[in-house]
């Protein structure tokens, strides 16, 4: 049997939150020390509460990732916005974390799924989780893991069985089986047959719907990857094999749902499907709004930094707010960040140009507001990737409406 | 008076630190979740005392940076080796971390810089800092950033000096001021005659000299880094302004004074020349091999995962260390990072070719090995960047010599 390894939670995650909020929550965000993720609460809560129209009127199930947070706080407003009681998890950290807070007790989080293809090593925490929420759930898309998780759960003469997604590939090419295999037909006949797995079905992620541009060619994605999936089921069903859950999604092609609500091909599109899935929607990002399905009003995160010099010669800023606080990822507009001076009007003045571990430089700025920025002023930065950029900080500072008093602050979990 | 903000640290990072090495050291590798980040002990001394020789060869003083790894335990390694008893920290976090470490009262620290230059909202730090430590050390190169430090300490009838270099800029554009503009000549006469400053001298970092593809051109930036460096010296010389202390130096030029230790060149070039100073030299990377001035036997980190899936149809390897585990800086050669079987014999593979958040993909890889890695199997990857690769982890697994064995855990602070 595959050794087992076991999953390091930071201690105290609680105790420094409560420290946090003591030092913080009342203070003006100008009070706190920079760099600081800065989550917009109100818009948080208005882009979960868009996404629960698509349960109320399309009556399709929502599951929401928490990787972009791996905060409590925010999954709960996500699932209370969503009216879903399913999320999808990254890593076994996240998994822990949520399923031993309130969340479980208050009866809001019934389904956790890792969203990652579980390794052997990880059963023990498999089996202990699923003791301890209703539905903890898994993906395998490799025969050799099920040969492992059957040969475990046979060692251990294990009662439970294993809830388990098959993931398939429509297109994005990342992880998940392909259509056309023979291999992928055996692989779902046998998790259906295994007496160690209740087999869930299916469950693609359109990654590849981030390249839209347009609303039409993200509804173009979503109807691909619906279409891809149903001719998985089609073909499993062929096989004798029943797929009871098709699970897709994507953050453009999930906002292209919402955005087409109205439109009488959406119920077609999404004919079969029983659940969709997204995560940077709640959050959005500086790659989101090149999609055109979201606007700066709709992204409620950004990074707050000060301006640390002015170098006239080469007309150029430096803030304080680099690869470390934003992220090296990119977006299609280049670039790490635009550069707002207010988050009730956010319209950008600039970009951040270039990051180095700490520098953040802006050279991309009109003279007039060169010569007006001084040294030590706010400026707040709306990140490439949302997901990546909270990562980079150990705790959000919260506020509302675009106000500058801290509300609250989150601390979010972290490693795997 | 500016507003002062506060340092957050992490609390509980020792405790912490105790409860991981309880339950990791002693054990193998292949027993720890993955991903985990691996640092050989052996070839980061090797790396610091190769750094030494800068001192005892040559006479120079040598200030070693922090920030890659942000712990005591190898800035430690890094002081005892390069003998030396100055570092720079990028952030004030790390500030605290080290002078309120053991390395203050073992007296191997007396200098500590923040190697980016402050802001007018941090006055309380520096001054809280400079009690704490022989000298603690900032950058200015704003003339407002002075007229706020000198308010500061009149308000506050503040009895000590501010320990300032002057930061240069010597063709990197990054930070620092301009050798030819009449306010550079200004702002270091006013340094020299400022009651609340303690005029340093002058400090270069030439980070473009990572674009070095051979020794020779590394050798030729740092050339020319001395070269400006000394022009700085002379043009402020020239106007009644003493410079004690010229400080240059980025890790592969850093690299080429040693590589050209015994060449007649180099005692010209350094001429004058006071401090040099360096980071990734320590651990190196896939950055810094591309310079031809390391191998990858002297890169001392590397980031475990395991093969969470294959795809023979699209000839395509998953693994569980993704963009999160490795960061998404790029390097020269392409992909994310090299992929080893072995940190004894490190042959590289395959690269990683794509990362997201959590998923790293293998594509470039030969058949044999494809067919012959398994689910579960062990992959070492060495990433991109150091500096940003290290932050993405909160514990840092020490083996020695290659072997896998664990012998210690350190924990790095984080934050701002």
């Amino acid at each position: 049997m595959e050794q087992q390894t076991v999953t390091n939670i930071t201690p105290y995650l609680s105790e420094w939150k409560q420290s946090l909020q003591n030092n913080m929550i009342g203070k003006k965000l100008s009070e706190l020390r920079t760099p600081s993720l800065v989550i917009d609460k109100t818009i948080l809560e208005r882009n979960c509460q868009q996404l629960g129209k698509i349960h109320t009127e399309l009556n399709t199930n929502i599951r929401i990732h928490v990787k972009t947070h791996k905060t409590v706080e925010a999954a709960r407003i996500q699932l209370e916005g969503a009216k879903s009681d399913a999320i999808v998890v990254s890593t076994l950290a996240e998994a822990y974390f949520m399923i031993e807070s309130d969340l479980v007790k208050d009866q809001l989080l019934k389904q956790v799924l890792l969203g990652f293809p579980i390794t052997p090593d990880k059963f023990d925490d498999l089996f202990k989780l699923s003791r301890k929420v209703a539905s903890f759930q898994i993906f395998i898309d490799n025969p050799s893991t099920l040969d492992a998780l059957e040969s475990y759960c046979r060692l251990r003469n294990e009662s439970l069985k294993a809830n388990v997604f098959l993931k398939i590939d429509c297109g994005y090419g990342r992880a998940g089986i392909p259509v056309d295999q023979e291999e992928s037909i055996e692989l779902a006949r046998r998790l259906q047959a295994s007496e160690h797995v209740n087999f869930l079905g299916i469950y693609s992620h359109a990654g590849h719907s981030y390249a839209s541009q347009t609303a039409n060619a993200a509804l173009e994605y979503l109807e691909n990857e619906c279409n891809s999936a149903r001719a998985f089921r089609d073909r499993f069903e062929q096989h004798g094999i029943t797929i009871k859950t098709i699970s897709i999604g994507a953050t453009p092609t999930v906002k292209a749902i919402i955005r087409f609500m109205d439109d009488a091909r959406i119920k077609s599109i999404l004919q079969g499907i029983t659940e969709v899935h997204a995560g940077a929607y709640a959050f959005l990002d500086r790659q989101q709004v090149s999609t055109t399905l979201g606007t700066l009003d709709d992204v409620a995160v950004s990074v707050m930094g000060r301006v640390a010099s002015k170098y006239p010669s080469r007309h150029s800023i430096l803030i304080d707010a680099g690869g470390l606080a934003l992220s090296k990822d990119i977006a299609p507009q280049g670039g790490f960040g635009y550069v707002l001076l207010d988050l009730k009007h956010k319209k950008p003045v600039a970009t951040v140009s270039k990051v180095s571990q700490e520098h953040g430089i802006i050279t991309d700025i009109d003279q007039e507001l060169f010569s007006s920025l001084h040294i030590g002023q706010i400026v707040h930065i709306v990140p490439n990737h949302c997901c990546l950029t909270c990562a980079c900080h150990l705790y959000y500072v919260v506020i509302e409406e675009g106000n500058d008093t801290v509300v609250d602050v989150w601390v979010p979990v972290k490693g795997w």
